[in-house]
């Protein structure tokens, strides 16, 4: 036990959890007693509530003239306690009083090992018992009925790890599993299928039924016809933040991105592995059948048994009891009206974050989206906005109908132009021929759009700067579908959100288009229209600065994916390559695209809440980075004083858990 | 003069210079006298001094019976002063005694308007005059000389524009031209030459000691050995610190990025262009001679007359004031011997940016530098990493030798590893070859080191994170060449710089390689290394977190590209596409490239220099990015409090006068 306390392991430990060198470590001698020392002797362990189930029954194994360690060696098979009860009634007895006393004591669900020599009953050790997701919500949930616990104790006795059962299949823990690659446990869920290599592919798979699991290199906007019908998605590169991963926990499809140990073959529709242990390469073909454990991140071969999600009424009590007593609002990533319906299922007060460069890739509007981008004059751009329009503003009104009076948090359009073009000749060849114009001129364009680093070029607000012309038919757009929701009668109330932002002045350019456009509608309509203006808070300059930026806006919301990226210098779509190994060699305590880091982007964060709060007090500030589903990142936006967090609408629930947490601890 | 106080021009002049709107203008009414009243009237300009070479002759126009736009109006054409010493002596005279009397009470060369009228001379005007650089400098060292000002005053009156004309050949300024197309002036000097489109076609064009201008899209380090030979450099993207900005900065070679009005079809080996207000475009064709003004960067069609560079006394007189009065050291970025005696030359105190990966793009090491990324196995890359040693042991050794005494900051492997590796198939197919590889296997490595942003990806002491041993094989040949220059008598002072760190493990990780490869050497050769480890601050994270890197380094400097990159999300490569209109529009005030951002960027290094420095008062701090050499920033630098500066050898002198006027300033 000494020697431990300076194994290479321990010590490292130490230092990351700052436990102080000096503390040193503790030994307790006692006597022994033996469970095997005659046939009135024995050993046991027994729990006071079922840990699998949450069931209130005291249950638990003994073996006769046995050791403790004979009942976890599994050489023999234990005997239920009712064996005991039989043979040794006085003792279960005392030992039913005991476990009884122990949990009221304890507070909590007991798991107990015990002892008998010679007819008398020891007991070696009690502790709170591991359960699984569904006994744990069962336990704390039954616990407050019984007025042993809290409702705030009950809330921080949950961990998220326990919510995912009630949200997403998951892999029967029972069953074999033949793990043949290990990626990132980018969504979580559980799901089996025939492998595909294309999106094409997955949508054919689809028509006839059968499930799919769609394996790329790297997903990019084009797939996601594919991502939409597939079971589950499997990439060989990206991070917990890449395309695929995003998409993924935003349809609540299960997925695992950074497979590096798999290699990808798109063109020959092929994925090689080289098992742990195995000596020969192993190749998935198209059509072979997989299984995804989203939640650990495992690549499994073959169909594995899973449990299906669902909630139960311990489950909503317990959200309930979240809602009751956390501070942060919870609001949804969302931009479909199925995702908008999901969002109020799962408690969303608001949509955090609707991306509306995801309205324009189905197949009829990216035709539109990409004549628009390729146009030659203003007047031919103009006439292809005008059908954008269109469509933006039908799937704008559908959102704030569905979502009727609670806040719309709607971003202009983000992405670098070039993400709605091709990358192949021949795509863009094609292209040309629909649009009428010659190969050349729209090769020639794509060439020029093309970027050396997408993450950090022509994108978010810059669009603005040059093309003025798209922000105005959104906001046109924005408006005038609050416009004639009100008229309807229901409630709108959009947040019109600025991406990328670096400075006031950007701001300012996009808020004379808002007035103006404002000022146009309201003489056709003579509507008051209770609109807000934010900014995305995701360059670090617009951290830095965010005093200045606050005198012209009504909320922040920080984009922590990109500002991630920006203050380490990671993209999300390469870090997949070097992060594990980051982990791995312990240079990084955690993903900080998984869990935000709060040495250096937090500290960005906090200095923006700070600096803008003293320029503009009324400023409401969320998060809508995918940090906002994650627990230990809630935590840290609670105490940042923000006033919401916004993630995929499966995410909510954990959300609204982790927000209850955070507010009940301490 | 009332109604201009209000143009909008005027509006944003005042908001840009934060001039309070409430100031007002003035007018000043008085009486006027005619220059045109009679034959015994007339007017005239007067310099105390020759503004164009400086000269100390008094000098300057008279027109007789003439108003004072008749002087400047040009329909006729104005006498030399001596005109009037003959025709009107006792004027002349008086004139005489009142500019010698101006000159010396304003204690600067004067810029005299007067009118004679009927006889009688009046003084319409004084004020400091207008001034070639060489004039410049030339009348501040005569006045420090005759007593007149101070040296300090002679540096505070001396702009950075005036330094350029002795180092730089400059257009003739009353040569005609006809400018084609206007691009970011990326590297000052004039240049003429035949167009070429590669860099092959320039190394054969050099061959026939043909002067040409390489014109490219953008350029890559596969560049490097046309832009050594070209005259000069003309790019259709990229901004002011794109690679060929900065290359072309580091030789001194006159550079014009960004230049998109002109379309560059590399293979077709042509660049279009539309001269403005010109009907039909101009195609510039191989072999076409073209004119590049790098200081103002504009393309001019044929040749234009050049006026060369030429330091002279005062010239380094001035300098020599600089480097009595300055605080901030200066060093160069310098990785040739070249660079390195060139910089000495130039005033160097030391070499502040040796970037490794320079030493591997010459042909012959490309081509071990690639066999040794493609190795199949740690040994193949062993053997590959023996042989790059040699290649970077010598270099090392030679600037060693070179900079005798002077520090010499060596970073360690920076660029992405693709950035060595062909991006087209036929050059991987080829190089296949060369190793005896299949193509496949080649093709296959090409497409995995692939990046999406590579700016943000596996770059940096990233590298050292998942290949120690090239860190390894760097560390020792620093060593082992400072080693040999210490027994050869020389002094050696290695400075071993980690980039793009974001956290101390990082740092760490490189220490432990530095300690054990030191304790090795010293077992071999009993030397006492007098080295230095410090690090790159240029991610946002490692300047927020500079507090817990500072117990571990006894440098660190700022490397303001990449800090600029991240803070604004603005890619060096890409923002060339937007910036122009950002500063059309007055989004911005200046290229954040081109003068370090004080309010962002600035606070970032502010900021790691406070934490920094409670951790660590030993510290020093310089600067390594563009910004070393402009001088805003170096202003700035000085007032942060940083020990050095570092820039390309050819603006020591603009970063050494710099210097030294933010040092005596107020």
């Amino acid at each position: 036990v000494f020697l431990s306390w300076n194994t290479p392991r321990a010590r490292i430990y130490r230092e990351i959890n700052n436990i102080d060198e000096n503390l040193g470590t503790a030994v307790t001698v006692q006597s022994m007693v033996f469970g095997n020392f005659s046939d009135d002797s024995g050993s046991g362990v027994a729990f006071t509530r079922n840990p699998a189930t949450g069931e209130a029954s005291f249950f638990g194994e003994v073996l006769f003239n046995a050791a403790g360690e004979d009942v976890v060696a599994g050489i023999r098979t234990p005997l239920p306690l009712s064996a005991m009860q039989e043979r040794m009634p006085g003792i279960y007895d005392e030992l039913h009083g005991i476990q009884a006393s122990l949990e009221q004591h304890y507070r909590d669900m007991q798991d107990i090992e015990f002892t008998i020599q010679e007819g008398k009953l020891y007991l070696l050790q009690t502790r709170s018992g591991k359960r699984t997701g569904r006994a744990a919500i069962k336990i704390a949930v039954e616990m407050v009925r019984q007025g042993m616990i809290t409702e705030t104790e009950a809330l921080l006795r949950i961990e998220p790890s326990h919510v995912e059962s009630f949200l997403h299949p998951m892999i029967d823990p029972e069953a074999e599993r033949l793990v043949i690659a290990q990626g990132l446990a980018a969504s979580p869920g559980a799901c089996s299928g025939k492998a595909v290599f294309s999106a094409d592919e997955a949508v054919e798979m689809a028509k006839q039924d059968e499930p799919c699991i769609l394996i790329r290199r790297e997903t990019t906007p084009e797939d996601i016809h594919g991502m939409r019908v597939a079971e589950g998605i499997l990439t060989e590169l990206g991070g917990m933040t890449s395309h695929a991963a995003v998409v993924a926990r935003g349809m609540g499809v299960c997925a695992i991105t950074g497979c590096s140990s798999i290699k990808v073959d798109q063109a020959a529709g092929t994925a090689e592995t080289i098992p742990i242990g195995a000596a020969a390469p192993l190749v998935i073909k198209r059509g072979d059948i997989i299984t995804l454990d989203g939640t650990k991140g495992e690549v499994i071969l073959g169909t594995v048994n899973t449990i299906a999600a669902s909630a139960d009424s311990d489950f909503q009590q317990l959200l309930a009891w979240a809602d009751k007593y956390r501070k942060l609002k919870v609001r949804a990533n969302a931009e479909t009206p199925e995702d908008a319906t999901k969002a109020r299922e799962m408690g969303a007060e608001g949509i955090g974050l609707c991306r509306t460069e995801h309205m324009f890739f189905a197949a009829e509007r990216i035709k539109v989206m990409r004549a628009m981008i390729l146009a030659d004059t203003d007047g031919e751009r103009k006439q292809h906005l005008d059908k954008l329009y269109e469509f933006q503003f039908a799937d704008i009104r559908s959102l704030f109908t569905i979502m009727d009076g609670e806040p719309v948090t709607i971003r202009l359009l983000d992405p670098p132009l070039h993400e709605f073009l091709p990358h192949d000749e021949a795509s863009a060849r094609e292209i040309a021929q629909q649009l009428g114009k010659p190969a050349e001129v729209v090769l020639d364009k794509v060439q020029q759009l093309r970027e050396v680093n997408p993450m950090l070029g022509f994108r978010g607000c810059r669009l603005t700067v040059l093309y003025p012309e798209i922000t105005e038919m959104q906001v046109r757009a924005i408006l005038s579908a609050a416009a004639v929701v009100i008229q309807e009668g229901k409630e709108a109330r959009p947040e019109i959100m600025i991406p990328l932002v670096i400075n006031v002045r950007e701001v300012r350019l996009v808020t004379d288009i808002i007035e103006r456009v404002k000022r146009e509608l309201f003489q056709q309509n003579r509507i008051f229209l209770p609109y807000k203006v934010g900014t995305m808070m995701e360059t670090p300059r617009a951290c830095l600065g965010a005093g200045r930026i606050a005198r012209e806006v009504e909320f922040m919301s920080f984009g922590t994916n990109d500002l991630t990226q920006m203050t380490y210098g990671f993209s999300r779509d390469d870090a997949g390559r070097f992060i594990p190994e980051y982990l791995n060699q312990k240079l990084i305590v955690a993903d900080p695209f998984v869990s935000l880091d709060t040495r250096a982007v937090g500290k960005l964060l906090k200095m923006a809440i700070q600096d803008s709060r003293v320029a503009n007090s009324r400023i409401k500030y969320g998060i809508c980075g995918e940090h906002g589903g994650d627990p230990e990142s809630i935590e840290f936006c609670h105490h940042a004083g923000l006033d919401y967090v916004s993630c995929s609408p499966f995410r909510l629930p954990v959300a609204r858990l982790a927000a209850a947490k955070a507010a009940v601890m301490r």
